[in-house]
């Protein structure tokens, strides 16, 4: 049964991806099948072909910021039509019926069902976008305008709706208020073009002074300071309504808590592995707020995408080929990408002859 | 100039109190002058007596939850009459001017002026309630209903309102809502008769099963699990809207995020010194808050006190005479009261024959 697919897979936890051939189940009634054509490579993709959260099962076919255009639509689907173009964030399934779910916040639902590595309805384990087709319930699948070219658009479906969600919920999003960045990688520079395009003034903090000019004269960021230097900390004491924090790495809360207005608001998007030190009494003193978000839900992440068509907002990306895929997993690791890679699926992965 | 008053102050750090005879300022035009009936002995007094956070000076008359009768009124005072009942907490001025005092929230404002130990406008240095009188511009004057026992109720204007605050502020006052309590002291208890008053389900958090009994069967509390015992935080995993967590000892979060509902808010408002591990995780995966809140601005503080006389809430207290105020102190340090000491000034504060 299925239908033949092919796919770049870890088949072990040592870090390489190999052909994989597999089969995808066949155009279920509310179904869409699409080619794909970019598929964005997420941080998490490396953590999850090396098995660093202990969740991995192999082979392992990792992807989840994928577009591509619709091949077949199963009989009750009614939101797409073939020769669409569409994309597929994270999620696949959730249980429709929780809190969660009825919030449209899919993401948060306990039994969401993730774009690969996790055991679908038909007790097949799901497949990502590292593949040169796609099948998804056509209620976890958005529509990507015809404007925002697909292939810089793809990775918007996670990094893009990571630090979008937040700055919504939260109320960051009005114009005038001053928004700070931390980090300058795959989520962060999409963060700086969300806020510019909500109004906001937005000021990227760094550890290192040499993403100044980039962040400031190709991003379009309001201001730029570096974490290490006092001075310019200092400056920054109680000037931003909120931080959208996108680095995993350990570091300080103090000077971000700092920096933070009264009743400021710190979102922790980057996932720490082991706990940070948070200091209270900035929080006492001042109200402040230190709260987390993952990624977002489906209707959210359809608006977020309408946005970045609306203001031309897509990720910097690097356009790999699929054979290239081992080598950007190792500049990866090492932060060597400005600031996502994309696999050009559609042209460069073919099986061999 | 000014008028004598004679009251029980710290002259060092050594952590006594012994008579102090001083002088208050005249009667201003918007000042309240009133006889201190009741004065609750709040934990930071204690530190402030020891000058635990480096910023006592000497002499320091402490208390910051005092009520008492109205002597004299200022020309200009509307608000309140000679004979009324009145209170004042922790705030005597503030700037009326920023962000934080036009939202009624003097509490936050940079220049307020506390009840004791600070410079107050005039130069001279604040003065508590540890004292026969007290002067307070009518601004922050809290106005005690008739039905209110005053000695149970001096307490609620700092205790009270650091708990009232940010229930209301984070929306945590809804029926049917399930709050958590950590730590049964003077925050603590009154926070469940808040809770309970508000319509919430609450849990009472503590590390030791000794006061299960009086939480539940005294102060109404729905039900009772101390933090040590794993099986009994496994049953309240994902079970609560909002805690408010009172203790200011060194303790692991971890549980009591746990404990949070997705979305749920860990208000923290006793104030550990050292900074706390903080767990990344689970406030990303279920969108979980940690925020800070300190006591509350002068009009919901009189809000706070008219529900109190609404739900008839007051603290539980010891009543003592001024000469064991020492002695209190000792018993403080050990967490030897339930809940709340309250110094008799009226009937028991005099000068030396």
């Amino acid at each position: 049964m299925g239908k033949d697919a092919f796919g770049l897979a870890a088949k072990d936890n040592s870090g390489g991806l190999s052909p994989f051939p597999f089969s995808r189940r066949e155009t279920g009634e509310k179904d869409v099948r699409f080619k794909v054509l970019f598929c964005g490579i997420c941080h998490s993709d490396l953590h999850m072909i090396k098995n660093d959260w202990g969740v991995s099962t192999y082979p392992l076919v990792p992807g989840h910021e994928i577009v591509g255009v619709v091949t077949e639509v199963g009989t009750k689907v009614t939101k797409f039509k073939t020769g669409e173009k569409v994309g597929v964030g994270c999620l696949v399934g959730s249980c429709r019926s929780c809190d969660s779910c009825n919030e449209g916040l899919e993401n948060y639902c306990s039994k969401s069902i993730q774009t690969y590595g996790f055991k679908y309805y038909d007790d097949t384990i799901t497949y990502g976008g590292y593949s040169d087709s796609m099948v998804c319930d056509e209620d976890f699948v958005i529509r990507m305008p015809e404007n925002l070219p697909l292939d810089a658009a793809a990775p918007l479906l996670c990094a893009g709706i990571t630090v979008y969600s937040p700055m919504k919920y939260h109320g960051l999003d009005k114009p005038g208020m001053h928004i700070g960045v931390v980090g300058l990688g795959g989520l962060g520079h999409v963060a700086v073009k969300f806020a510019k395009a909500m109004g906001t003034k937005v000021t990227v903090i760094s550890t290192s002074e040499s993403k100044r000019d980039e962040a400031i004269n190709k991003l379009g960021a309001d201001a730029f300071l570096v974490s290490r230097e006092p001075k310019q900390i200092k400056d920054a004491l109680g000037t931003m309504d909120g931080i959208i924090n996108t680095v995993s790495a350990a570091h300080s809360l103090v000077p971000l808590l700092g920096m933070l207005k009264k009743k400021g608001k710190l979102v922790m998007v980057g996932a720490p592995e082991k706990p940070l030190e948070l200091p209270v009494m900035p929080l006492i003193f001042e109200r402040k707020m230190v709260m987390g978000s993952m990624i977002g839900g489906i209707k959210e992440t359809q608006a977020m995408i309408d946005m970045a068509a609306k203001h031309n907002i897509t990720a910097d990306i690097e356009l790999i080929s699929a054979d290239y895929v081992n080598t950007a997993m190792e500049r990866l690791a090492k932060a060597d990408v400005r600031y996502r890679f994309v696999i050009d699926v559609a042209n460069t992965l073919k099986p061999s002859p």
